[in-house]
């Protein structure tokens, strides 16, 4: 019985088969839909894997609900899903400048660069040129540093996203419409170089104090900073708001698609920068609001949709997976309490910020973690914690992080059910969710290099 | 400015907008496509998460290519994806019996309950009967047990999925077709009524033994037993079959079909049951095994459908996640190896199985996993799990597996990237994959109950 397996074990003749039919099908759906997008907008959740989604999902379900449940975000609700894989030319699990490259260029490279070849040799167009091209106006948005690899692979061409100077020279002259977030990284490294004065130079209006953005001039080029940066000029963490202070993501997209309004349409691409960064430090009460505030930015877009049905293409996907997070982990078992995520009164960067002229002892879990029941094996946590020189599994339990604050969010998490493998990226697919006009193009299983040739198919451009 | 994110803050709203909007777009495109499928497959991959298909994908790539990469199983080529849900009506986590009643009747119940109301007062019909009344013939296959809780959604009604016999005798009752795969349960457990022996009585022609599949009688009630099972009547695991023999979910798969086969139509699930098995033991060369044993199931329906790609419809997709699986761990930071899983020679499973007179010591790890270069840290885990009973993390780092053997698996599982949170199921959403007649009512985000409901819509039944 064997031998006909044998027969049907050649995957790639199948699959081939099977690439071919979901061309044909793809093709007679959207024959349908022709028209091109004037206003086209693509939401990167940067480390936002499935489990995120869902994660942020459960979680506002249970401030709610006693029965289990999902309280869908608002693009989880949208018609059309994919799944995208998100590997670098050189190593399966990418980062964010290769996997920046890939969205906005089409293009496989390295892991570093920026809007270039593998070797360096090569400069590869971003999308968002091809879009100024035909009369678009552009705006380019980051919860990070507007000169950080995601933001930079739409607008710069270097050989590494190190190069914070030169890519912010490349912003400078990419003349883009908007640019809004966070702040020049490294802005002034280099004395008489300061980058906010050369922008300045180069005509865009600059906002760095609190401003109504109803008095943003449209027509200029503008550049909306947030008033409050972090070190990297990010802006502060969602969850950290009310004691920091500043603009949410959602501020910034609705003024950018306040000063990007016109006729001849307008590309925009939002970063929720900082899902990865609460990732890497597998913080998963700072990951459920960070993604929340990332779904209030696209409800701009998607408010903007019901205004204009016909004339727009949403999409929101990610770069890649960071924190390789579950819902569910093996302490907890079958059980899960995300609802006690809410417990977490800031993100551990802020406690970590906060805490360092403080003794490290019970009390912080319970003031940040609002935990004061300690089991034996969490009290055993955290007393090696204390002496984490003797922990064999440092790097497992603690990665680059503070071993004592680490284990006290690792406790909550496991608390409540959240379960992480990795301090870094996974090589996990991520999700594409699409609306609009040609939203077909975005379903089923296709490579990041896809999606801006999806995005340029639907307008009408050559590729 | 938060004034204006206070306005748009009612995601509740926007997400019903959008819910209005997918029903609309849905039924645009699927007025091209009413014509209901005479011949549909369900395929469930027990336990299957996204990333068991993309792990066994980057592992197949592995193999043949230096680049990092995915080589597509057939089914991840399918055109339309929607990403499911899983919860119980109970628990966030769900289980196969609660997971398969939804997906087979479209209610969500309780933990353990096999098509019945959480209170077991109400009988949830499953589709498989529904097709039954429209003249389609019924397959219904599995790798594990023929009356475990996933095919028993498809034809039992149980108070809990325990109950093997009475479930062996509702499938007895239930008149389908065609049973392929794993063998009866506790089918004996009761002296005199041999759950064989009775479905015999009742018509069905069963083969236990090894036979030419082209030889069973077409017309005939067939039941087509696996000759070698497991102590749970299950077949044995891909990983294993060239030392334990049998079929292929594959071969069951082909002779269901044909079994089937008539041109009145037929719906036929198939369940690959130990993919679930191998991700509780967090074995993930085994996983891989699995997973490539059930694409090569899925393409016998691939192949039929390109006999008749006007007249199929072909749904995989999984009950729930298990394992909290990743691609990438905290050991491996960036770096995966996935190639070295072909190392392993057999599963943690039939490892245990042989190794019960030996003595546990590093031999065994260079037997079964081929590494023979330890590190230092790995020495300490193998002698911590010498001595298990001294470790703190005794279930988080075995759940409840052979220390030993788990620390041999788990330092192969590290060393090629592959990661895992939990002994469990995860409350992880699941894939999708859809190809055929209205196929376009698979994309999208929805719940598990929504699948059968689906099914129903595409083959203009009542629901």
């Amino acid at each position: 019985m064997t031998n006909f397996i044998k027969l049907f074990s050649g995957i790639g003749i199948v699959s081939l088969i099977f690439m071919s039919c979901q061309d044909t099908n793809t093709k007679k759906i959207t024959e349908n839909d022709t028209q091109a997008p004037k206003y086209v907008f693509l939401f990167i959740g940067d480390g936002m894997g499935i489990s995120h989604v869902k994660l942020t999902e459960a979680y506002l379900h249970s401030l709610t609900q006693d029965k289990p449940g999902f309280e869908a975000l608002s693009f989880d609700t949208l018609p059309i899903t994919g799944i995208s894989t998100t590997h670098a030319n050189n190593r399966l699990i990418t980062g964010s400048a290769a996997a920046g490259t890939a969205i906005s260029t089409g293009y496989k490279t390295n892991i570093g660069r920026i809007g270039k070849s593998p070797d360096k040799t090569e400069k590869y167009e971003s999308i968002a040129y091809k879009f100024q091209d035909q009369g678009y106006k552009i705006g380019i948005v980051s919860s990070v540093s507007i000169n950080h690899a995601t933001p930079a692979a739409f607008y710069a061409n270097q050989d590494s996203r190190k190069y914070y100077y030169s890519i912010g020279l490349d912003l400078i002259d990419s003349d883009f419409d908007f640019f809004g977030g966070g702040g020049f990284h490294k802005a002034d490294s280099l004395a008489d170089k300061n980058l906010y004065a050369l922008a300045e130079k180069a005509g865009y209006q600059i906002y760095r104090e609190t401003i109504n953005p109803d008095t943003l001039n449209v027509g200029e080029k503008v550049m909306l900073v947030n008033p409050i940066l972090g070190s990297d000029a990010e802006m502060p963490y969602a969850i950290d708001r009310a004691h920091e202070g500043g603009y949410s993501l959602a501020d910034i997209t609705k003024a950018g698609i306040q000063q990007l309004m016109n006729d001849q349409g307008f590309f925009m691409m939002v970063e929720g920068g900082k899902i990865d960064w609460a990732s890497h430090e597998n913080d998963a009460a700072t990951i459920v609001h960070e993604m929340t505030d990332f779904d209030l930015a696209v409800q701009q877009a998607l408010n903007f949709y019901l205004e204009h049905p016909d004339e727009c293409l949403i999409i929101v996907t990610s770069d890649h997976e960071t924190g390789g997070l579950s819902l569910g982990n093996a302490s907890g078992g079958y059980d899960t309490d995300f609802a006690m995520l809410k417990k977490q009164r800031m993100s551990y960067y802020r406690s970590r910020k906060i805490s360092i002229d403080k003794s490290f002892d019970k009390s912080m879990i319970e003031d940040i973690y609002g935990i004061d029941d300690l089991s034996d094996w969490e009290l055993s946590m955290l007393a090696l914690a204390k002496h984490p020189q003797d922990n064999p599994d440092y790097h497992m339990d603690y990665g680059a992080y503070h071993p004592y604050l680490k284990t006290c969010n690792k406790i909550l998490n496991l608390r409540s059910g959240v379960g992480f493998t990795n301090w870094d990226h996974t090589a996990e697919p991520v999700p594409v969710y699409a609306i609009g006009n040609s939203q077909m193009l975005f379903s089923g299983s296709y490579d990041n290099t896809d999606i801006p040739k999806k995005i340029m198919e639907a307008c009408g451009f050559d590729y």
